[in-house]
């Protein structure tokens, strides 16, 4: 392929770079996997045009979403649940019963690899089709060293069959299966001497998470999975604070974890400990929506703090069944008052750094071509409007996987 | 065109038949425009499928959704707005800033009748792909008689140029537009004696809506108008109780209204006098997630009183810019613990019944071949997850417009 053909201008285009929007509208080249041009309209040259596939005018040119927190792999469906719950069974009465995650987990177990691609694949693609260019996807519905493993290797095969960056997380410690009951040290001692070990050795997981609550891991026990995780060279992660106020985040910040995520019940020490170790905060206003939770996470002081705030779907078939990385821009401005700009940031810049991809989602000269252009006219109404089918282009790596 | 060409036929798939989901998975055969077999599979006859065109297998079909409350057709944006609101304003404090609904009247004075229908055009795509074949667009942003007939023609338009059911109805008193400040009766007047009878005349309004509320119009000016639109022969609705509780849904059900619509604060009285008048009640989940509202409208009361129950988008660019339908199933449930087959029934049956389309939003043999086949295993999942693009087929008067 020449040259000319690998080049793809923009022009007069709004552009959110993943931390603001830029004043004036730009023009903007890429040129094989990298973005060669971004500049102003008023210092644009009609030379550059020589060479390049003219893509279009006006709209709005975002990184590709980053969606730094799914579940996006599981066998079995919770829409029964759903109505269960619309019957007034709580959360925590339905896990009780064996319904719950634990469902999940049994339908999960059962479920080939190929059977759990299968069924991943439309998920994935729905998330494609709002923009993601990267996701993290979760293991933590096996909770055997096999169906762990198994669940990281479909999240791997999605990423090699997908274009898309798959970001994969071993999550061992997301439940207490039913037949450690009652044994949960023994059950950590699991994770951290044979899945950690065996997905580090196999290079399936990029890091390791833990969900830190009364209905699932202690601090003591979470705190143990980081050291093992720590020792096999692989960053952390912590779903903590969602339901009750235990002191993980502040636990994993002070053992450098990447996000801490939910926390919706943090208080100013946790903050502190956050800024302090370069912790994102990682908010879920779909778990929050989905649960009817009705305690906010602390955004006005976690802004104040300048913790880094990222959003992502928490797309998982119990408390979060939203495959819409744009909902939750809507979400996030409507249900926390977070801004539409943070609420860009926390899904492109501020996720890609939750992931340890610190560079991506942001627009510069000499960034991966990793972009969407919207049908809108301003960044805000992104997360002002919730309507499927704006994405005009996607790019990913350079490659237009969408609208031409 | 044979016969053979156009007979479709499903197997084993599963109903949701406008009010309830079917017991055992069916065949589905249509014919031009009609349903002609809805059968249960045990009593299928292989020789049907001789001349038909094989859909597959699998699935969930429902009729076509019935969108019964919307304003999609507007000039400007109210992005900024929602900034603004973002940064502590309030709704009613917009208003009086010249913000809020005067903004969306200013720019759709100001724009042609080809400029809002190209406006409209993606709005209404983005139902249409979501699975919406009749919808209602209400006039109520131009507030002069050419502005408002203005809108009733684009609405007009837009249901001629795509495959789509568009009802209209004219709703003059939406707001009170600056010029007539302090002269609202001066206004009704104008709506009663100039744009019902024009709108009438010219066959451009389906039914006549108001809005009855303190920040809007009385009890009694929109009974004036009720009157007026009856003298013309056209059916009547209301958005009534929305924000406070003036009576004006006893008053419409009165005179005979198709609907009421949002109702957050309805009392018994109320409630009573739509069973009386076989009034629907118009649930609009958008409106209440979009600005916060707490009040949630008397689902219980309504359900024990047998009275029909819709669910519309609302779709608008203030206070429910939300142009999904299936995500306002997921919000009927979550925020107002309607079930997913309630859910259904209101998009479908009830929201039929609500523009007067008695039979409509139903499928049954005999039934207008207007309906949906979605890739998900039971009704249900269209309510517990937000997922767009699970849209498998939609037919309009049994042409496929979507996916094939
Ligand atoms: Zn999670
Ligand atoms: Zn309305």
């Amino acid at each position: 392929m020449s040259n000319a053909m690998s080049r793809c201008l923009w022009r007069d285009i709004i552009i959110f770079d993943g931390l603001r929007t830029r004043p004036e509208p730009m023009a903007v080249i890429t040129e094989g996997a990298r973005i060669i041009t971004l500049s102003p309209m008023s210092e644009f040259d009609e030379q550059w045009a020589k060479d390049c596939t003219e893509m279009g005018r006006g709209g709005v040119m975002t990184p590709g979403l980053v969606d730094c927190h799914t579940h996006l792999i599981f066998g079995g469906s919770r829409a029964e649940e759903f109505e269960a719950r619309l019957e007034g069974a709580s959360y925590e009465e339905i896990a009780k019963k064996g319904g719950g995650i634990i469902s999940t987990v049994r339908a999960t177990r059962a479920a080939s690899e190929d059977e759990l691609f299968r069924l991943a694949q439309p998920r994935l693609e729905a998330l494609m089709a709002e923009g993601v260019t990267s996701v993290e996807i979760k293991s933590g519905y096996g909770l055997t060293l096999e169906d762990e493993l198994k669940m990281l290797r479909v999240a791997r095969r999605l990423g090699e069959r997908f274009p898309i960056q798959v970001v994969t997380t071993l999550l061992g410690a997301h439940a207490l299966p039913p037949e450690y009951q009652d044994q949960s040290d023994a059950y950590v001692d699991l994770v951290c001497q044979e899945m950690i070990p065996a997905a580090a050795a196999a290079g399936l997981a990029d890091a390791v998470d833990v969900f830190c609550e009364k209905i699932a891991f202690s601090v003591e026990q979470c705190e143990r999975i980081f050291k093992a995780a720590q020792q096999h060279g692989l960053p952390i992660k912590i779903h903590a604070e969602q339901l009750s106020n235990l002191g993980g985040t502040a636990m994993a910040a002070r053992h450098g974890a990447l996000s801490a995520d939910h926390i919706e019940y943090l208080d100013d020490h946790g903050i502190a400990a956050m800024r302090e170790a370069n912790t994102v905060a990682v908010i879920l206003p779909g778990a929050f929506h989905t649960l009817r939770e009705t305690q906010q996470p602390p955004i006005e002081a976690l802004r104040q703090a300048g913790v880094p705030m990222a959003i992502a779907t928490d797309a998982n078939p119990g408390s979060s069944p939203l495959f819409m990385p744009t909902l939750m821009l809507n979400l996030a401005c409507t249900l926390f008052r977070m801004t539409p700009q943070e609420a860009l940031a926390g899904m492109t810049a501020h996720g890609a750094t939750a992931l340890g991809l610190e560079g991506l989602g942001r627009l510069y000269e000499g960034a991966v071509a990793n972009l969407c252009v919207w049908d809108v006219e301003t960044p805000a109404e992104l997360a002002y409007a919730v309507q499927p089918g704006r994405l005009r282009h996607r790019l990913f790596q350079g490659v237009i996987t969408h609208g031409l």
